[in-house]
């Protein structure tokens, strides 16, 4: 097994592998040192939220080098599905700290924040770069659309309870069942994205280089990372209040701009990367799917989960402004995506309409 | 007049044909003696539902057996016009009854049952079938964009009536003037329906077969069926409380599920039929075509019959949730419209979302 | 310089300048008289109704007539935004008089009557004339993307203030913040309005005559008629409110619907005019950068006058029944344009949309 990549240092690791595991233990290492040594919130939390996006990148690399070996189509969904763990990780520590309301932003803001942030970047540099982006693809809007219906799904149980009494008053049930439907709508999608990613991996576009680790060492990292991701993911949440009282930012802006932006920090720099490069539709492709996600997996997992260990008591009743805020999101991206062309300003715009919304919040 | 039909066992009547013949014979007089006998309201409701179905099949077929002797455009008008016949009795007679909740959860139930559980079905049903199905037919998209129109009309007096007091005030001036607007806008599109008609019928693709019945048999066969679900729609209306009470079902929930599901069992149907046998256009125009029928006839028929009848007080002012729930039906309907394919995964999404609105108001 | 236009009676002035001219001194001359000696509320305010309009008519033509001498971007830049001019004058001494329901009325107003009512009257001239029209350009797509972005961003102080009781505290603020994004994002589009008249003068569609006014004559007559337009807007904003009492017309309506159709009385009147003509994409562009410039520019600048100046204390926190109108307004035009085509049974349903509008408002 030969790698060819110019800048690789040597067979196993190339030069970037290097940064991210030394970065990794490094952050993780000082992380851990201000959370016992007690260096002052700001630092720890600042150390640990740093940690935590290295690592997860850390777990997408291990992912990848197990490559093709369980199939493309299963590495794909793998890699989705591991890619959400250090979020996973830090909304169960925050529920089991009570910070039930920094949990929901958080899944709302990692909603907002790839439907208006992420990719009003990704359109603004790739428009920059290469002129307005053609963004024409069935699949795009088949996503968008699945996207629609998932997130109006998952919103149903808040407006149920602010208008209809008689549902308000069983908000843990109706969350529980939304959850369980969400959850079923997700496997049934399984078989096409195991069909889906073994399509894409046969496009010159989507061609992934021969694996560089072997199949015990990718194992091996992404043991230890996701290990130290949930040990990490720990200490970002005990600092995250004591941080924010210090900074004097509320318990809604941190949910929804900090954490939702710590947590997904890796694809979103994916995203924008390969809106840099011109390719538009698979930088597309990569902000809405994140969303979906969120909406068909990490919040039912985290309503079931808080239900049985007794956790906060997560339901799917968000505050309304989130509500707004992310029923707003998601019919400005499917337009967008209806458009079939994106250029700087519709970027901007995004931009613009994602620094609103934080400004509301801020005041939380 | 020869017909050349190979299942039919005679010249007038098919096999179909006698099958419904025979079910509304035996599920009128199963209706009318548990009403008049007293059999326990759920089994004379459940006859009364079951008549009420078959009696509307017997009035399509009806006016389908006149054929083309007015005219293949006034026909398809006659249909659509007598297609909405037994939900109109079955609305008039509830409201004689005083359940002005039970019809307004039913007019919107007809809507949300179509556009969610009936297009959700017609696509899971047709993308196992047949694959991923084209949808981009410029009439589809025109249709649905009147669809949006007619439904935020109809709709507006309720967002009126919750955050501008004045108008609060005049809710029945407003729904009497809405009604009008509606039915004239209604009126607008009937010469575009006729030509529209006469268009198709000469597609192969819409070609009907000569009529098999008489103009006098399909006249009395049509006016018989409709004063006999005249007769029905009365019982079932007088087993729907009783039946309800006794299955603990909320009157919420009775009208959005189960009088909109029993109210347009006919089309319903057909929709999936068209979309099981390939004709995805086809079954998408008759799915989206009856809650547009709603919106700008069946509503504002029933507010101003209610109005002049001195019924009830149907106004258009519904409770927040019906119009939450109809509104998102509408906006998800309108980008699966503009997404220009359907597949059985957003089928099944679909239908996700009629089954979360649906258990919402189980707590009616 | 030649004028070979055939209906011109000389070179400088044709029939229609002469017209405008006119009209202009007279209507001038009599909103002045009813100002000044006292001729009863309801005549004075239709005379300097008449002359606002007028005078936009003449304000726009001068521009015309420094035609290319800076270029036809920078005209096409200058014509955008001294055609807000009269709607400018008229709200910030509505501003003074403390008329800040009005003022916030007519801004949606002037939206909505472009959105729904113009248009609606473009496509059933278009459409009865000319038969169901294109509306395929990438631009109308892009255009109605940017609006809808931007009417998002200017009522989310609305929404928060409605929902989220920590904004709320906040709307001065939050509404400067937000005025100030969307005058950033203004200046973002401007180097692209430049670019895209540029290209547009190239077109035959949008081929100009050469000027007929030497520059000092375009000038001066600009010059005059912004100075008249301030005068007259001034006596307008005076007789309105005796005017809509004599009337018995609330503010809200006389906001809504009287001040924002006098105030876009020309660009409404161009709008249908070229659809009558057949140009339906050039008519759609008219009527959909109106709104666009509202949100973009006159809201955010009257915003930040009145805040500057002490006037009334104008915030983005509208009345919840104008956003909920503006909300629905902008949904149904982006589906119109992403339609594809538009008819006249498609505009009848944008007026009776806006007629309904404008009755729950009657009762202000």
């Amino acid at each position: 097994m030969t790698d060819s990549h110019p800048t690789a240092p040597g067979r196993t690791f190339t030069r970037s592998d290097l940064v991210v595991l030394g970065g990794c233990a490094i952050a993780s290492a000082a992380a851990g040192a201000t959370h016992y040594l007690g260096a002052g919130p700001v630092l720890g939390f600042v150390c640990s939220a740093v940690a935590v996006a290295l690592l997860a990148s850390l777990v997408g690399r291990s992912v990848e080098q197990m490559g093709d070996r369980f199939g493309a189509g299963a590495t794909g969904v793998l890699q989705s599905a591991l890619g959400n763990l250090p979020e996973l990780f830090i909304a169960l520590f925050a529920l089991k700290a009570g910070l039930v309301g920094v949990v929901q932003a958080a899944l709302i803001g990692s909603i907002l924040g790839n439907l208006l942030l992420i990719m009003g970047l990704a359109f603004v540099v790739g428009g920059i770069r290469h002129g307005s982006q053609k963004l024409d693809s069935k699949r795009a809007r088949a996503t968008i659309v699945l996207m629609v219906l998932s997130v109006v799904a998952m919103v149903l149980p808040s407006l149920a309870s602010y208008v209809h009494t008689p549902a308000a008053e069983h908000e843990n049930a109706l969350s529980m069942i939304v959850s369980c439907v969400l959850l079923a709508l997700f496997v049934l999608t399984l078989p096409a994205s195991l069909k889906r990613d073994k399509d894409e991996s046969t496009t010159p576009a989507m061609h992934h280089e021969p694996p560089r680790w072997s199949l015990p060492l990718a194992v091996g990292l992404l043991a230890a990372a996701s290990v130290l991701a949930a040990l990490v993911s720990d200490w970002f949440v005990a600092a995250l209040e004591p941080a924010m009282a210090t900074l004097h930012i509320s318990d809604a802006f941190a949910g929804l701009v900090i954490v939702a932006i710590a947590g997904n920090a890796v694809e979103n720099v994916v995203g924008i990367q390969l809106a840099a490069a011109g390719r538009s539709e698979y930088a597309f492709s990569v902000v809405i799917n994140s969303p979906l996600q969120i909406a068909l997996v990490l919040a039912p997992v985290l309503v079931i989960a808080s239900q049985l260990l007794g956790f906060g008591g997560l339901t799917l009743v968000f505050p309304p402004m989130l509500v707004v805020s992310v029923a707003l999101a998601v019919i400005i991206s499917a337009f967008i995506t209806f458009d079939g062309e994106s250029n700087w300003i519709e970027g901007a715009a995004l931009i613009a309409v994602y620094a609103i919304i934080a400004t509301a919040f801020w005041w939380g």
